[in-house]
């Protein structure tokens, strides 16, 4: 069990989402920074250095993004929807181009396929967290 | 001059937004989200501190938000107003709501009068930031 | 398999580290950088907040160093032990304290034995790597 | 006046460091963040590509290692030698590393000059600090 999932069953405070949905969502937000993260530096190993530049730049965003998702939805307290809904709008814009600009190099790059994979799952559980939400 | 403005004079790819509101922008992100980061360790050196819980909450979802906000508009070379804009919104409605709160607390506590008016001076570089990409 | 795992394998670059190694620390930096996010929200809801307040802190700290340690060693290829080892260093200091911290608090709170419990590994985890680095 | 200095300005809890020599450490690990932040996307636009990597590489380390340093300086009331000092090593480390890499391409690019001097100053301002607090 993630610790995301650990730490929301033992937590205190009410909650006006659905734990496991939130759970899911604050896994795969974490799972795409850490994939991106790691697929900048892959990046910028490879031969064609040039065509990479774009995933680069989009992983480098995509990674700071879900960071502060990460964040914002870790600490649910003080949720609030004209907060929220924007953020994960941005999280599911950039997983969506990122996870297209690294599917692009999937089959140069393991690396962009794994990452790829991680942005797909990142963007669904935001849209499907968003859908919930409404 | 600040170093985001110095970065932006010396950036060797075209902008397609104007620098100086950028740099702007930039600068009051960066210093809303040094002000949230302090204000949550002076809320909680507060005799009041049950009154504080808010407010802490709210900085450090703030502080999450710009840093994100900052670290996507100090790379605009792959800017993408589909991400922008929503994570410009969040960064408003953020700043909007801990600005909010902070000055709740304002005529006790000095710090959250100087956070407040971080948040109040980055909302509004936010939603000039918005403005000008219609 | 975690995607600090799927991406280290499919990493481009030689590593001058233990790749397991490597994948079992970023695993238990991000880890804890998760639960202490979660735990400063958890501890602001808790009827003894006063007590609660260095739990809080510490939390904080925990969770921006891990977050820096996990992107450090995310990108392995110009590793530099001259950065990396008082980084390790930092980050199990602020785990061993967080994790005694959260410790003292695990009788009353659930959330706060689970937060131990992803300090000391994450501890565990920099001290093992640090001693594989000498 | 910086927001850093203002924060400690009305920082409600006694300080065990000197506020000056705090609040300038801050604003320099703040504005190495922006710096390398910036430098990594104008790197990335840069003609000679593939001499650039180890400077964008090192500008992602950078930028994580100032960022968590400068939110474990802005809450000043929990500080720890055993975590402080080790973390403000690792921060001059990097910079010092950083700014030689940036240096080396500073009669070419403008913004790696700029990015050099904040490098410098953010590694001046944590050996100060360091040599203060021994």
């Amino acid at each position: 069990m993630s610790y995301a999932r650990q730490m929301l069953d033992t937590y205190p405070h009410a909650l006006d989402v659905d734990a496991d949905a939130l759970a899911v969502t604050i896994d795969a937000v974490n799972d795409c920074a850490q994939a991106c993260a790691a697929d900048t530096d892959a990046d910028l190993s490879e031969q064609n250095l040039a065509d990479m530049v774009e995933c680069i730049r989009l992983c480098l965003h995509c990674a700071d993004i879900c960071t502060a998702t990460a964040g914002v939805l870790s600490r649910p307290a003080s949720s609030d929807a004209m907060v929220t809904r924007p953020l994960l709008e941005a999280c599911a814009a950039i997983c969506k181009t990122c996870g297209d600009e690294c599917e692009r190099h999937a089959h140069m790059h393991e690396h962009c396929r794994v990452c790829a994979e991680a942005c797909r799952r990142c963007e669904r559980a935001c849209r499907e967290f968003l859908g919930a939400m409404k």
